[in-house]
């Protein structure tokens, strides 16, 4: 099983990258993984909501395939204790997929096309964060479930 | 109103500090607030988690005035969305307390005696994170319901 990570536009401030690459280094030692940042939008001002999501979705929509078990982060998506996400992702790992696709997008969320797309909707939180933000959660929370399936003790309940 | 909060143990990564510090920067323009870090448990390695949870409740407890009204950030507590969670801190801004205490606990949760004196627990998500991460989404959701109470642009819906 590969995990893809699409995620759209760059962090902003270089601290959070070196945190998400602290996670990824030690995601590494867990699973096979491919990180795939999307430009952000451009002229992104001039342009409304629904063609910035229409443009973000033709950009997302290159790096999936057929075969592809596609999960978005998304607000509306199913909440999980950790211990539950653990178990989500080791069903994950477990299943026939060859490819686990997780895409992180926007501020505006995603267009319909990729909603349809999706296999599955997964949320962090009932609360909206920032890009940067929800990729920290997400790396560390992978992270985290990676070490609660192998029963290390990152993780206390 | 004035916001205290109080944070169990230093983070052990710079990078966690400096991005505190500038949801802590922004925040400067909206409240007035005090940080108190208690400093970790001595021999931690070497007590019960109770005792551990019972020698953080007595440095907690010095700060805290009977007057306050105390919240702490818990995984059991009550969830919201960041509009939802910045109704909450604008109705404890226009309340007759004084001071509002939040406190985010160590790794173990809270002695009994913190949560017999709270006057609210609150959670950011039904995931476990670390003590680092956990400030860092408890200053951004802060800083966004700020910014949602004054009707700023930092906020999507």
């Amino acid at each position: 099983m590969k995990f893809i990570f699409i995620l759209t536009g760059k962090t902003n401030q270089q601290v959070f990258d070196k945190i998400i690459a602290d996670y990824l280094g030690r995601l590494k030692h867990y699973i096979n993984y491919e990180m795939i940042v999307i430009p952000e939008v451009k002229n992104a001002k001039n342009i409304s909501i629904s063609e910035h999501k229409e443009r973000e979705a033709d950009a997302i929509i290159k790096y999936i395939d057929n075969q592809d078990d596609v999960i978005l982060l998304d607000e509306k998506g199913k909440q999980f204790s950790s211990v539950k996400f653990a178990e989500f992702i080791d069903k994950k790992c477990m299943s026939t997929y060859k490819r686990i696709v997780f895409v992180v997008g926007g501020p505006f969320g995603f267009s319909n096309r990729i909603y349809e797309r999706a296999n599955g909707l997964i949320s962090m939180s009932a609360m909206t964060f920032s890009h940067q933000m929800i990729r920290l959660i997400f790396f560390e929370q992978l992270y985290r479930a990676m070490t609660i399936i192998k029963g290390e003790k990152y993780h206390h309940e």
